[in-house]
């Protein structure tokens, strides 16, 4: 395995590394919920040692096929201190995989709370998940410590209500979000031309990650929500910058509970064949294969 | 002291009979720094240790002068595992100690996700800040386990770059929030007529303090950083409806810090004061003095 890019990188090359690295932009994401586990993880009722057990897991089986992996924060915080205490601890065993990190917490505050906040993220995480409604002073401070992926356009359905609102300019608040991290991302390119401010644009929703694209050049897209609602390929190739290259595409449930249903495999092969799966399957799609 | 309402008791009408208790709307936030804690409190380095005495001396100091506090979730979030564990045990206290608590931790997210963060949140908080980006399926299971103040409208200086915008219906962002949480939050009514959905509304906009009143007939408003600008009770009146209720002003450093440059008093003492004094000016400035 590849020794990981070394923490001084800036954290958009750092990531655009790890996906040319396995040739496919693809990221794991690890959201667990213990009713779902595999029965090899349960250990008696205890949530967290069940929950380590299967994190652990994936990672090991996921990491020959992927470059990035995000994990979930409000799993983990639902148990209290105890689930914290182990979020940070499995940050750092991905980390130590050679996968890069994405703390999924989108956190949103300003001033001293938005600097605690960004101090609270584990340094093995190179990347954190943010809200832009306080606006960029409650951003910057993440960029101070590596990369942050912002809210623009959320693929659940209460996402609308606001998001596609249309402005008197003509554009939608999601554009106008747009705008925002494209301007305050210009100062923070790396030597890829990327930015360390990103960009969150859910993949159920083509016409507006074309929009998007168009505004944002120089941003990451983290694409969640790939193969939830049965979309494919074709849906997410927007979020891509012409070279291919500038979005990250993000599976979850598809890959972390590929075991359910296949009882003639051992759990962590399902998941692995999973995550190769899909890593051809992007990488196809997007004339690499 | 008064035994704490019920915890079935609907949170609008608890935090209400808080108030009314105290007979003054004023909430006191919670969001210690390590550089600032008096001496008497600092325990050779030790962050946690000072902080908690801190906390729980501040709240034994306001509990009669006040009926909320306010926790900034930040402040212990950033000493991972130890201080979300503090956070815990700090929330229980001043609930035992006869306040309404609020957790301020901004959360923001969606399905699975938005549950777990609903289950973090320590019981004995009644409340909790969130964000509305992501549309009310992001809110509506904090309302499942109590009330949730939604940010509609930050003091901040980068919060204009988005919520002043003006949508092609004439309304601002923070008007259009502000409908969406008068829509959802009237599902959730108690029987004081005040709903379980309230609103962030700071403090330093007066005349956007008006319309979103208007707009927001039943939210209880969240207001932060009074005093901090400079501001008086002139600037806070219009976030209360005609019957001088439906607002909860909140104060920071201008109380727990009280002590800073009070070298002869007892720094409880100051803090006391500054409370006491905070939540007379309010209650005269409402007409209730």
């Amino acid at each position: 395995m590849d020794t990981p890019p070394a923490s001084t990188t800036h954290p958009a090359d750092s990531l655009l590394a790890a996906v040319e690295r396995v040739g496919s932009p693809v990221c794991v994401g690890i959201d667990p919920v213990l009713e779902r586990l595999p029965d090899a993880c349960q250990v008696e009722g205890e949530p967290l040692p069940a929950i380590e057990r299967f994190c652990r897991g994936v990672i090991e089986a996921v990491a020959p096929h992927v470059g990035v992996c995000k994990y979930q924060s409000a799993c983990f915080e639902r148990y209290g201190a105890g689930g914290v205490a182990l979020l940070e601890s499995l940050v750092v065993h991905a980390r130590e995989t050679g996968l890069e990190v994405i703390l999924d917490a989108k956190r949103g505050d300003i001033g001293v709370s938005a600097r605690h906040y960004a101090a609270a993220v584990p340094v093995a995480a190179r990347w954190v998940t943010v809200n832009a409604y306080l606006g960029t002073d409650g951003i910057e401070p993440f960029l101070e410590r590596g990369g942050a992926f912002a809210l623009a356009r959320t693929s659940n359905p209460g996402g609308d209500a606001l998001q596609r609102l249309r402005l008197e300019d003509g554009r939608s608040i999601a554009e106008a979000v747009a705008d925002l991290l494209a301007e305050t991302g210009d100062e923070h390119l790396g030597d890829s031309g990327y930015s360390a401010l990103g960009a969150v644009v859910g993949a159920t929703k083509r016409a507006d990650a074309e929009l998007l694209r168009a505004r944002m050049p120089r941003q990451i897209f983290l694409v969640p929500g790939y193969g939830a609602q049965g979309g494919g390929v074709d849906d997410v190739l927007p979020c891509f910058n012409a070279d291919g290259r500038g979005a990250l595409i993000t599976a979850s449930r598809s890959v972390i509970y590929a075991f359910d249903g296949d009882a003639s495999s051992v759990w962590t092969d399902a998941v692995a064949r999973a995550a190769e799966s899909l890593a051809a399957e992007l990488s196809q799609g997007l004339g690499r294969g």
